[in-house]
């Protein structure tokens, strides 16, 4: 900590909140600020800006894509100006924020924390309707697939996906991470059940890449519909091409379930 | 079954339709048909006269109000020009109808059925978040109350309307039913405890006079969060008077769960 220069005013000490986030992704471009329409992260730095008097960058965990939901996004924000209490924050966010994205909680982080760079995991849940139809109230919030899925063959067809691998098979055809290595630590698929109860992919990794979770549900989806049988799963991953693996799967059934630190 | 007359085409013996339906009631004007909007009903049978060649009518089991859903809405339609099968008619159904109102069923019924004059119960469900926020994803689907509810006082209250009453304290200022005497068979208050689980008033009665559920539910809200003692309920039920009673809880909450026959 600096002492301030004599004369002046006492510089507050800088600290970085921790913020939790649930939002329904229906109606947004995605986290990320960008001039084509409304982000989550604008909102979020909108709303916090008042309280600081000048602009504020708020990072996220994941930065989800448009139409894409959260449970529990978790962002990070470093406030200087601000001497508000986490709870008065907290409420303040609330009643300027949209009814379709909620704080969760505030709560004060150490200085050094950064909610992307100091996520140890993330959980993300891929939602799916096999069947005629699917529900009202589930529309916004689940991809519905016609034809009835195998889940017998997306469960074998997932289970080459646990470890270690590179997945560049899945990774957006735009992407440009620097490496396509990833560990996902568990995979799961939760059998659905009827127009209202949907599939759950549910899938726990160190790190995503750009749609990697959409274009496995995607592939896990037609491969659980017929179009190829579960013991192509291994080859797909392991070929690197994106072009050989199955369909990205729409934004609407993708939730960022939690953040691991 | 009367003879057609020699020399005319054979007349097709009508027949009944069973339709069970769902439908997020936020965007629409109310089961009913109306000039001020766009109802289920309106949409139902819009949906069906294709195939009829003219215009039909179809009958709901309850008239949901502008804003109210249903999870398993009864309707019944008598045709007598269309020869669709009832599982053609399902998909044609939901294939013209918006992603808000579905289908859940079509069957053949006998010729006397009326979904409204012959169901003998119907189930409602009323659903409330008490606490300083809700989910983004029941915005459109709870009441949100944010003292917190006195569980214990609720269901004490809501005991005393259980039975063969005099609901005139609970019907809609507008309403105008020949009598307001309804037997509620059960009543049942389930509750929350956060922000994304909301408490639920479960009523079960063989009719509901305009407003009924809501003007209960909001009646007992008040009583959980302390306007009146439970000990009140029996008082303001007995002296028949809207006034005297609770405010009328807003359509968002309310769901017809299910219509018993």
């Amino acid at each position: 900590m600096t002492e301030p220069a004599p004369g002046r005013e006492r510089r507050r000490t800088g600290r970085v909140l921790k913020l939790t986030i649930e939002y329904d992704g229906t109606d947004y471009v995605g986290w990320q600020r960008q001039p084509s329409g409304v982000s989550i992260q604008a909102l979020l730095e909108d709303a916090l800006a008042p309280f600081e008097g000048k602009p504020v960058t708020v990072h996220g965990a994941g930065r989800t894509d448009a139409g894409v939901h959260a449970l529990a996004q978790v962002a990070s924000v470093s406030l200087d100006a601000s001497t508000h209490d986490p709870a008065t924050l907290h409420r303040a966010l609330n009643a300027v924020l949209p009814a379709d994205v909620r704080v969760l909680s505030v709560d004060e982080a150490p200085p050094e924390f950064h909610a992307r760079f100091a996520a140890s995991a993330k959980i993300y849940e891929y939602r799916v309707v096999d069947g005629p139809f699917v529900s009202a109230f589930l529309r916004r919030y689940v991809w519905h697939v016609p034809p009835r899925i195998n889940h017998d063959a997306v469960r074998e067809a997932a289970a080459a996906l646990a470890g270690r691998h590179d997945f560049a098979a899945f990774q957006a055809a735009d992407g440009a991470s620097a490496t396509t290595v990833r560990t996902i630590h568990e995979i799961e698929w939760m059998a659905g059940d009827a127009y209202d109860r949907p599939s759950i992919l549910r899938v726990r990794g160190d790190g995503f890449l750009r749609h990697m979770v959409r274009n496995i549900a995607g592939t896990l989806v037609e491969i659980g519909t017929g179009r190829w049988p579960p013991s192509a799963m291994p080859g797909i991953l392991a070929g690197g091409d994106r072009t050989r693996a199955g369909i990205t799967a729409p934004p609407t059934g993708l939730f960022l379930v939690a953040v691991l630190y």
